[in-house]
């Protein structure tokens, strides 16, 4: 245990990410200061924004070359110089691409054992709670109403539509393939299913939303969200989660056409979120996401790669869309 | 009085409109069914939405050639076969270009008089009542807040800046031109001034924002809303009030970059509106608007041209820009 394997950045990619932007180093055992916690990480979450966060600054600082690769962790205590934490409990934490890490015990949060442990980095864990405050404390769907969600196959969009179809929504889910969207059907209880890389966007959405569109929970950006946009109701509105179309490329398209035109004629209104800045809704979404999966109301899907070495192909895939359900590293 | 001039439309404008596109025609003297009104036009109302109705559906079904151009009128019953108005009312309604109008009674909407009476087109009048429901009732500046008014010289952006002004907001308005800018703060008191023209926009708002944006009312979408995009608080709202920026062309331009990435690292709202949408908010927007005006707390900018038969090149002027404050033609 002297050891710790950890993933830096070897370089910032100037287009799309490859495996030559990552290399596996030995780094030496870091040990806790004063009210710091020594962690060992089980799980290291994969997720579209980690390549963001290689773009430039967005809700955190840009990462830069020689650092680190950033990555959520489910992590077990090994040590710990802070009164809130004992060795062998269970934490969620900005832990990195690495075996082992150190956070001052205030940047970390205790969460109760529950088998499988893997729904604590999936439903229950951060893109489970992100799709609850997106879908049901933002965009509240209502009954009948026609919601539309992409990205429908990955970790968020598949909670978010299951929320929906719980709300009494009537849900499409837009995803890439015939298999997905198969899944999504049957696997999810989505009411209809919308294939971007086969379909033409435009006449899929008129044809699987004949009454138009409600809801859109927006994970993607771009020709999808422009597409959406000429499909809206009156009044509608737009939840934006993430723009994964724009992450892995030097040249982000210009913007959806009908922004604000459409805003305006259509009186819609877009808004964008992320998870952390309602904690009390963090508290509401572990506690009803918790009932849900248990009750099975909300089926989990997850996809877990094995070995820390492995987590750089696994988010390459990732942003290739090669994953169903909720992918995460099996660190140890 | 048998004889009704009016302005049609000739030909839809395949890229920027021109005179060519309407001309003046005598038409027969309309006359009033059950329930109409016969109304003499007084004062005919210019407005950007004007162009963007021959671009195609919007909240109204597209304009089409032949057709007397659409506008918005102040205009006094000749003749009345409904029971809710009487010869020598004053109104206001969809009349379009032309001298005297017929309409529904339940299509027209009456003013008390008062001096001037221009200003029941301008302050008190559509874009008045657009720029309180926007600003005052879904922007809701708070006392310090930076807020920012594009098309600021303009009918809408004027009385919008004021508003801000009057709930103890900073106002930084974008007009085009030295003058332009130069009165924005002279005569409405707005704290600075951005010339779209002559300034680069990043960096002026930059300038004229070092506390960022947190509320932008916006007027004409385009490159002005991608610079307030990158400018914005975190939590800024963004509220569409018109795109005269893409209104007078054949080739709209992509939306703004920035959309819907900002929006989530952000965690910003935008929203369109519509005035129409809320009755009770028209009722509160004039009680306030007209205490405001009476009171000097709202100084209002009126640009009015003198002939029907100048509607077409006062249009073209205002899509041009060279209007400040609210153009209108003097019809009667």
């Amino acid at each position: 245990m002297t050891s710790n394997r950890q993933i830096q950045i070897v370089a910032m990619p100037e287009d799309k990410l490859g495996p030559e932007h990552f290399r596996l180093e030995e780094a030496e055992m870091p040990s806790p200061g004063p009210n710091e916690v020594l962690c060992r990480t089980l799980y290291l979450s994969l997720d579209p924004a980690n390549r963001a966060w290689m773009q430039g600054a967005t809700y955190r600082s840009a990462l830069q070359a020689g650092q680190v690769m950033a990555g959520f962790t489910l992590a077990e205590v090994v040590e710990s110089n802070h009164t809130g934490f004992s060795p062998g409990d269970l934490v969620e934490g900005d832990g990195g691409w690495q075996e082992y890490f150190v956070q001052p015990g205030k940047r970390l949060n205790k969460r109760p054992r529950r088998e499988p442990i893997t729904h604590l980095m999936s439903a229950l864990g951060i893109t489970g709670r992100t799709a609850h405050y997106g879908m049901a404390g933002i965009g509240q769907p209502e009954p009948g109403e026609t919601v539309v969600v992409s990205a429908a196959a990955g970790a968020t969009g598949s909670v978010a539509g299951q929320i929906a179809k719980l709300k009494g929504a009537r849900v499409v889910g837009i995803a890439g393939g015939a298999e997905k969207c198969r899944r999504l059907v049957a696997d999810f209880g989505f009411d209809a299913a919308i294939d971007y890389k086969n379909d033409n966007l435009f006449q899929a959405l008129k044809e699987k939303c004949p009454d138009g569109i409600d809801l859109y929970f927006d994970n993607v950006g771009g020709q999808t969200l422009e597409a959406a946009l000429f499909r809206m109701n009156l009044h509608g509105r737009i939840i934006c989660c993430g723009v994964v179309s724009q992450y892995d490329t030097a040249n982000p398209a210009p913007g959806p056409r009908g922004v604000p035109g459409l805003l305006v004629t259509k009186r819609l209104t877009m808004r964008g979120f992320l998870v952390g800045d309602n904690p009390d809704m963090v508290a509401t979404a572990d506690r009803e996401l918790a009932t849900w999966v248990d009750d099975g109301s909300i089926v989990v899907a997850e996809d877990v790669v094995d070995g820390l070495e492995n987590a750089p192909a696994g988010l390459i895939g990732l942003l290739a869309g090669e994953n169903f359900g909720k992918r995460m590293v099996k660190v140890a």
